[in-house]
């Protein structure tokens, strides 16, 4: 692959509509993978899979927030499951295809588009897949500009309301429509309890939301946003600068720690992965010891146990050499990583979104103390 | 009530078309009591919402077998559940409405009758209920001639089909459809999955089936029968002789045992009742012990350890005095019992049904040794 082949502008959601190529997608995966806080789904398996679709002549098409009228319907989609699973559990490829013929079937009205709800990981890519597979567009936005394990933590959601319905698809083809279910939460622990029996991963619809809709309650132009993120990446490998300096500048990140992994904690449960980190420092770390906590995502970072950065900020573990990420199902002991703090969009640090997605959330008794923009 | 009011011919599927009274209901509650073998939802509850009907104007038709062109859609329905946790959390009492609907909606095909999975308990009813509340009638059959726990021990699936798809209602309106899941055991564990998650309890129709199809697959006219079971033991108590021979007379059964109810161990997991009864004799069976086990339903009668009746014949328990049933979730220490054997229906003891409703599916490594005809 050529790294200098990535045909967009990198100013985020002003390149669209725009087809990916598969140097897109290469971009795409690592700032979703950055992006992701080390869930949403292992991005290099979305990456392969998009990268498949390109080969079979389809098109990645992803269109900006005013490209179709204010009333299409725009269904909200990625793939539910512990990601230990998702990585061992192979996907057939047309979940997301058939979840949205479902929608459509169940609605009797036809979709024009799809939308990630998280940019993180390879749920960036699910949507697209999708689309490619009806010769539809993905908009470029999703519902976290990162990745949550729940489905309550969508921004589309925050208000309060709820999708109408759900579908679910799995591997084997098995569906599953679940209607009528408030609030978001209760959908989240009823459709999760449905995925662990689907054994662990299944590709979930949304009902729709419309164009306008969506605009209203989005995170926009994430999709051009991990492009962007990949891309510094790549750049600053192949001219020889930092990658996780030119990260920093793409994200307004900032360096948290750098250490080596000295233990893994992660267990599967109630159809998540729950567990823990524990790092040595390095560098200008040395003598410290960090720990991080994780529900399919990184939740919290610690040094010498005082917090230093919480959900909903992004805390994402990077290889400390290629800036490249590294998720919760492949992290592993010895690995020599920088934690990154990245500020979370504004749309999560209001009052009513940290009701979903701040510390309370996720049970820790403790403040949301923003990451201070670097 | 005026026992003699029943306006039915008790002869099974004689007397349909019938438009059943309160008195009928009465009869039919107690006679699938009986039939249930201790399951199938609480029969006191499910004649108390076949009264509302009544009461509102509405009209409990049921049908024979041949009174719909054969390619009619029919659909059977019966409540989901653990019975203790029944007869505590109410249903609704539209249920089973919406769940028709659903199907029609699904299937985009108008819906002409409902039959029960099962005849025993409430559930005999609930089909009615629905069918009640949509102008439709109910056809006069099961899938059982009794209860049974679980989705795939219905005669409608022993050659190894599946229904298409289930619809799931519960208390709360909420909706779940699940489709293509195979073999129907597998489907029964991911709707009892999902049944848990709706609070114990909820209302499943499956796909419908031709009217064709039922004929061929069902057992005929029970719930004429379960009437004139109700109707031997009203009669009898009314006219003082025993209701306990007069069910033997109508059933080919006979009394196993009689005792007294000395211990009950019954506890909810994974959405059913599993349980275990202890009785000491009474009368010839004075010095002796008995037990039953429990899913649900009685599924084995043991006497001083020797088994003595075994799935998929009928282990009941009515009251020694009055005959009337008593259900695994009302049944209670102190109690003086007398326990049924009833035959099976023939459909349920053929190779291929024992396979679904045998003592090994349940986890006996024992033979089916069949109650012989009294």
């Amino acid at each position: 692959m050529n790294w200098a082949n990535g045909t967009h502008d990198t100013e985020e959601g002003d390149g669209v509509p725009w087809d990916l190529n598969v140097d897109d997608v290469e971009r795409v995966a690592i700032g979703a993978g950055i992006l992701g806080t080390g869930g949403g789904g292992n991005p290099r398996q979305g990456a392969l899979r998009a990268k498949m679709q390109l080969a079979e002549g389809l098109r990645l098409r992803v269109i900006g927030l005013d490209e179709l009228p204010d009333d299409a319907l725009v269904v909200p989609m990625g793939g539910m499951g512990a990601p230990t699973v998702g990585i061992e559990k192979m996907s057939r490829g047309d979940e997301g295809k058939l979840a949205v013929r479902a929608v459509e079937n169940y609605l009797g009205q036809p979709v024009l588009a799809t939308v990630p709800v998280e940019i993180g990981g390879g749920n960036s890519f699910a949507p697209m897949i999708a689309a490619a597979q009806l010769g539809l567009p993905t908009v470029d936005a999703d519902g976290m500009g990162r990745a949550f394990p729940e489905s309550q933590m969508v921004s589309y959601y925050f208000d309060g309301s709820s999708p109408e319905f759900v579908v679910m698809i799995d591997a084997l083809h098995r569906k599953v429509i679940i209607e009528n279910v408030r609030p978001t939460k209760t959908l989240e622990v009823i459709s999760r309890a449905m995925c662990v029996q689907m054994g662990g991963t299944a590709m979930v619809a949304d009902a729709p939301l419309t164009l306008k809709r969506l605009r209203e309650t989005c995170i926009p132009n994430t999709i051009t946003h991990a492009h962007r993120v990949g891309d510094a990446v790549m750049t600053a490998q192949h001219t020889g600068e930092d990658p996780i300096a030119a990260v920093c500048n793409v994200t307004s990140g900032r360096v948290l720690y750098k250490g080596k992994i000295s233990d893994v904690h992660r267990r599967v449960e109630r159809g998540y992965n729950f567990g823990h980190l524990d790092l040595i420092g390095l560098d200008e770390w040395q003598g410290s010891h960090a720990d991080i906590d994780l529900q399919n995502e990184y939740l919290i970072c610690r040094v010498d146990g005082v917090p230093i950065a919480i959900v909903p900020d992004l805390i994402t573990l990077v290889d400390s050499e290629r800036g490249t990420p590294i998720t919760t199902e492949v992290v592993r002991y010895g690995l020599r990583v920088t934690i990154l703090g990245i500020p979370a969009p504004e749309q999560l640090k209001t009052e009513q979104a940290l009701q979903y997605v701040g510390p309370a959330a996720f049970g820790y008794d403790l403040p949301f103390t923003p990451l201070p923009p670097s």
